[in-house]
């Protein structure tokens, strides 16, 4: 009978369960720069624009959810969820800039260099990027310190060049040339894909996870990296029909069909888990079906 | 007798030991980012000419000099010495761009901006602001996994919001206002001078300094730190008279008193270490008369 009910993550509360969290960790952030704190120059209120801007909490709620699949409290994730989250947010600071996307808007507020001019939102990120590296090196009790410094190097190779950095280069380049699908796999595995599996992996190595459960997070993190690109390409997809991306090089069914292959991929690496995973599958779920 | 002889230091043979460690550290980088790896774009082209700019190794130079202070090999303290001149040096490319200092040239070559473009420059300063956390977490065998968690954190601290970058906000600040002796002396605290205190600090610590020690290298830093901005400023002074500096603040006799006292402190700090401390005390000697 078990077979043909329906899998217990399709019923789980997970609005509920992610607003939570992105209140824990927005709190989070504003403790690691409190407003009413001495800063040097104005460069605090610099980085709290960046990093109080509206955004999903998306990778925060990946760690937290990894933890969870462990047993453990989402909390011990929270050096992870925020360092991630500092990066994520320096990485936007610096993408509007006009030498790079020059965008004026982002959410419907004005981005960090309209608001403090360029050298502002080229600090504020600066800062920011730096800042992800001290905040993912204060462990919880209980974390051996070498776990910390494999946070941090991870930190680095999702963000630096073998992982973010390098996808923005590629990218830029390839907007200059003819994309494969190859290539623009290659971009977004670095360009978003890497950060994310990251916060899923940091999460997880916070929890305690073993070697094996590491290798079934990082495939969870792919999968679901993938995900999140192919379907902000299909929903771009209106709004800018000749842009390079999966919508224009494979067609909407085709990307359509990878969205429900990597979604399944994603399902299938957290089967060992229980239902101690469901906020994972249900996120999974949630992102092939997003509407925004 | 003895009272009457010369200092030994002042016979230290600085140019040579200082020649032989920028070859160690030029093959340490080298070997971060080697020439052919395969990159993701051209990426590691990009942070190579940022790191590759004819410096003179200066604060790698103190990470040496402090871990064989405490009888090490320098070569105990590569990784701090590497993680700070990839600082050193995303923050020289990130300060040439234009929204900044707009420079074209910097040792008569092109800048970063100028060689592959301001994208171009932005990505490879933050590649190798990145990389630094990286770099200092890969401990030399027998050195504690908790040291490498504080050398990532002083590391953040140092060339963070509390550091450097923030020492950028006010400077910036402080250009379009009245500045007074105080704010010169915190700004270059911060900017330049965290820098130099956390890259004798942190080599130090890779050589197993105790609290205290550490402590008399936190001061040899500051007052070093100190004299290399105010004889930067003293060198500074025929070329740019009207610009903010210590020279056109206090006057250049009383730069050259603080230079004097400054060179006192560092060289007191090192009072307890004995002939190993010979290489510091001579660069601090060779910076009070630096002449470039």
């Amino acid at each position: 009978m078990t077979n043909l009910a329906q899998p217990t993550y399709l019923e789980f509360p997970l609005k509920t369960w992610w607003a939570e969290r992105t209140d824990w960790v927005e709190k989070a952030l504003d403790e690691c720069f409190p407003e009413d704190a001495e800063y040097l120059g104005n460069v605090g209120e610099m980085m709290r624009y960046c990093l109080f801007s509206g955004g999903k909490r998306f990778r925060p709620i990946l760690s937290f959810g990894a933890a969870e699949c462990l047993g453990k409290s989402g909390r011990i994730a929270m050096a992870a969820a925020c360092a991630y989250e500092m990066i994520h947010c320096f990485s936007l600071a610096h993408d509007d800039l006009p030498c790079m996307d020059d965008d004026d808007l982002r959410r419907g507020k004005p981005t960090a260099h309209k608001m403090f001019g360029e050298a502002g939102a080229l600090l504020a990120g600066d800062g920011l990027s730096i800042w992800a590296f001290h905040k993912i090196s204060e462990l919880p009790e209980g974390v051996p310190p070498e776990v910390g410094l494999q946070l941090v190097q991870d930190l680095a190779v999702a963000s630096g060049h073998p992982g973010m950095v390098g996808g923005q280069v590629i990218d830029m380049a390839a907007q200059q040339g003819s994309v494969t699908q190859e290539m623009l796999e290659a971009v977004h595995r670095a360009k978003t894909g890497a950060l994310i599996t990251g916060a899923v992996r940091a999460g997880a190595m916070l929890a305690g996870a073993t070697a094996d459960q590491l290798e079934k997070f990082t495939e969870y993190g792919r999968a679901v990296g993938l995900v999140f690109q192919l379907t902000d390409d299909i929903l771009d997809a209106d709004e800018d029909p000749d842009g390079v991306s999966f919508v224009s090089l494979l067609g909407i069914d085709e990307t359509k069909r990878l969205v429900k292959e990597s979604t399944q991929i994603a399902l299938d690496s957290l089967s060992e888990f229980g239902r101690a995973a469901d906020p994972l599958r249900a996120l999974a779920v949630f992102l092939e079906d997003r509407k925004g």
